[in-house]
C-alpha cells in the first residue's frame, strides 16, 4: 500500500522546506530564496529586489460573514507590503490574482479592488499584473509583491548578534482580540439573526484585525534615527513564533520581559472581558503586522525615547533558548503557538 | 435592491480591465502593466524585468483524474515560462503558492514539486518563494515568474506593423486533441471502471496536453537568425484569440491562410477519429504554448527555410479585420472562441 502522510504532520514552515529541499538555485543573483519574509535577488543595477507572495483563502484566512470585501482588499495588499518592509525595503509592484465561485458578483469584486486600490495608493505600489479564474467554491486571493532596497540596507532574519536589543513597533495582541469580538458577534447573529451585532467600543481592535497597516512609517523612523536593524521580521504569526524565527536563524536565544511587551489599553480591557490574558494574546495572537527587530546595544541611546518603539528584551546564547521573563522574575520558554495553515 | 452583475458577463480580459481601471501607476519604472503576456518594469540596471502570474485551479484548469501531479507541476512552471518567453525575455525566478484540501497527502505534493523541479532545471529558473495553505476543497496553484530582457530586445503585443509577416513556431491544435483523448477515456472509465484506459498511439498529443514545453529554444533560434519580432504572444487561448490580441493592440487587421497553418500528422489523424476539423482545433483549441509573432517583410529571407517556423499570413489594415483565407480563397472573420475562465 502506498504511504500517506498528512500535510499537517510537518507544520507550514517544515512543509515548504521539505518540498523545496531539492531545488538548487542556478543564478548567482539569487541571494536569498525561501525562508525569510521575502526573497532577495540582485539586479545588475544599484538596488537589490525583494519578492514575497501570500495566499488568502476564504474560510481559512478570512470570514466574509464579518469581513467587508473592501477591507479584505486593503488587508491583502497591506500584509504583502508588510513582508517587504520587514526586509527594510520599499514596495514597488504587486500582482493580484483571484479565483471565485459564481456566488460572487462583479460588484463584489469591485469592492475588493477598491480596497486594494486604496492600499496601493497609500503604500505607493503599482498593480502590474494578475490572473482571474472561476473556482469550485469560495474566494481565493494570491498576491506577489516586489520591492527594492540598497544591498547594504537589506535586513534578514538571521543577522541578530549576541546581546542585541529586541525592539517592536506599536502594540501587540489587538488584532487577535478584534477577531474574538467578531467571532462572538457572529455566534450571536447565527443563534439570533434578529439581533444587530454590537461592535461599538471596539473600533481600535476591529481596525487592527480588519484593516491593518504595513509599518512603512517605521522604516522612515529608523532611517531618521540612523538605525540599521541587525535582523527583522513582521509580526504575522505572533510575537513568540516570529521572535523564535529570528533567534533560530541567527543561532541565538532570547529573553523578553513581560512588563515590556506593549499592550494597548483596549487590548487589556477587552482581554479581561473575554477572560483572556492580554500577554498571551500578544505572544500568540498574530496578525498585528508590527515590525520586530534587533539592534546593537550602541543604538540604545538613539531609540530609547521614541514613542514608536518598545525595547522588550535582548538576544542571548543559543543554549539558553527563547524565554519570557515574568514580572515575578520567573523564566518560561516561549512556544511557537502561532498561526497554523494546516490544522487538524 | 442591490445590483448584481455576473462575473462571466464581461469575459476575462474585460473583467481585469474593468476592475483595474482606476489603478494609476505611480512609478516611472512601470513601463507596461496589465494587458500583455507579462508586465515590464525597468530596473536601475542594464536589464528590464518582466513579471507574469498564473492561477491553476483543479476542476477549471486541470482534472486530476487523468493529470499526473508530476506533469501538472511541470506544466505549471512551463506555462509561466512561456509567458516570459513571449516577451522575448529569459525567465529567472518563480514563486509557487498552493492551497489544498486534506484530500492531498504529503506524497502527492512531493510529486507536484518533483515536476516543478524538473521544469525549473530545464528552464534555468530559481524557485525563490511561496506560500502554502489548506483550502476547503481541491488544489489551487499560483505561480509568479520574473524574467529579464535588454530594453531594446523586449517584444510586446502592440508592435506589429502593416504588412508584417505572421509566424508561428511548431504546430497547433495538438494539445486540444490530447485533451479530447483524455476526456473520452475518462468517460469510458466512469461508465465501465474495469476497462483500462487505452492511450496507446496518442503519445504526441498527450504530451502536448500534459507536458507542454515553453519555447525558450525559439528565442535562441530567432537570436541566431538575427530576427527581432515586432510583436509576440504565446498560443495559450488558441491561434484566433491570440492573434486577435496582437492585431487589436497593434491597431491592425490580419490575414492568415488555411493551407499555411501547421498541423502535425497525429493532429490530422486523431481529429478525423473525433469527427473534428483539425483547423478548428488549431484556431480555437489553445494550450499549444507555441510562440506567435510578427516580423518585418525584410526578415523573410532569414526565416523562410527554417524548419521551426511557419509563415502563416500578414498584417493588414485595421478596417479589413482579422480573417482566415481558406484553400478555396474564401475569407472568414476569425473569432475569439478560446479559453474562457468564467463559463456559464
Amino acid at each position: 500500500m502506498e504511504q500517506r502522510t498528512e500535510l499537517n504532520a510537518l507544520g507550514e514552515f517544515a512543509l515548504i522546506k521539505h518540498l523545496t529541499q531539492y531545488f538548487i538555485p542556478q543564478h548567482e543573483s539569487t541571494i536569498k530564496g525561501i525562508g525569510d519574509d521575502a526573497a532577495i535577488v540582485s539586479s545588475d543595477g544599484v538596488h537589490d529586489q525583494v519578492v514575497t507572495t501570500d495566499l488568502l483563502i476564504e474560510g481559512v484566512h478570512f470570514d466574509l460573514m464579518y469581513t467587508p470585501l473592501k477591507h479584505l482588499g486593503y488587508k491583502a495588499v497591506a500584509v504583502n507590503v508588510s513582508d517587504i518592509c520587514a526586509m527594510n525595503a520599499r514596495p514597488k509592484y504587486i500582482t493580484v490574482s483571484f479565483a471565485v465561485s459564481n456566488r460572487f458578483s462583479l460588484e463584489a469584486m469591485e469592492e475588493l479592488y477598491s480596497g486594494m486600490q486604496l492600499a496601493c495608493e497609500k503604500y505607493g505600489v503599482d498593480l502590474i499584473g494578475g490572473d482571474t479564474s472561476s473556482a469550485p467554491s469560495g474566494l481565493m486571493i494570491s498576491i506577489t509583491a516586489i520591492g527594492e532596497v540598497l544591498p547594504e540596507k537589506v535586513v534578514t532574519r538571521d543577522g541578530a548578534k549576541l546581546n542585541d536589543l529586541i525592539v517592536v513597533s506599536g502594540d501587540l495582541g489587538g488584532a487577535y482580540l478584534g477577531l474574538q469580538v467578531l467571532e462572538r458577534e457572529k455566534e450571536v447573529y447565527k443563534s439570533t439573526p434578529s439581533i444587530q451585532p454590537d461592535l461599538s467600543g471596539f473600533d481600535y481592535l476591529l481596525q487592527r484585525q480588519l484593516k491593518p497597516e504595513a509599518r512603512m512609517d517605521v522604516l522612515q523612523f529608523l532611517s531618521d534615527l540612523k538605525i540599521q536593524p541587525t535582523a527583522m521580521i513582521d509580526v504575522s504569526d505572533g510575537l513568540s513564533s516570529d521572535l523564535m524565527h529570528i533567534a533560530k536563524q541567527s543561532m541565538l536565544g532570547c529573553d523578553i520581559y513581560e512588563n515590556k511587551i506593549p499592550l494597548a489599553p483596549d487590548t487589556i480591557r477587552v482581554a479581561a472581558d473575554f477572560g483572556l490574558d492580554p500577554l498571551t494574546c500578544a505572544l500568540n495572537g498574530g496578525e498585528d503586522y508590527e515590525l520586530l527587530f534587533t539592534i546593537t546595544q550602541t543604538d540604545y541611546e538613539k531609540i530609547k525615547g521614541s514613542p514608536h518603539f518598545s525595547i522588550i528584551g535582548h538576544m542571548t546564547e543559543e543554549s539558553t533558548g527563547c524565554r519570557l521573563i515574568t514580572k515575578s522574575n520567573e523564566a518560561f520558554n516561549l512556544q511557537a503557538q502561532g498561526w497554523q495553515a494546516f490544522k487538524e
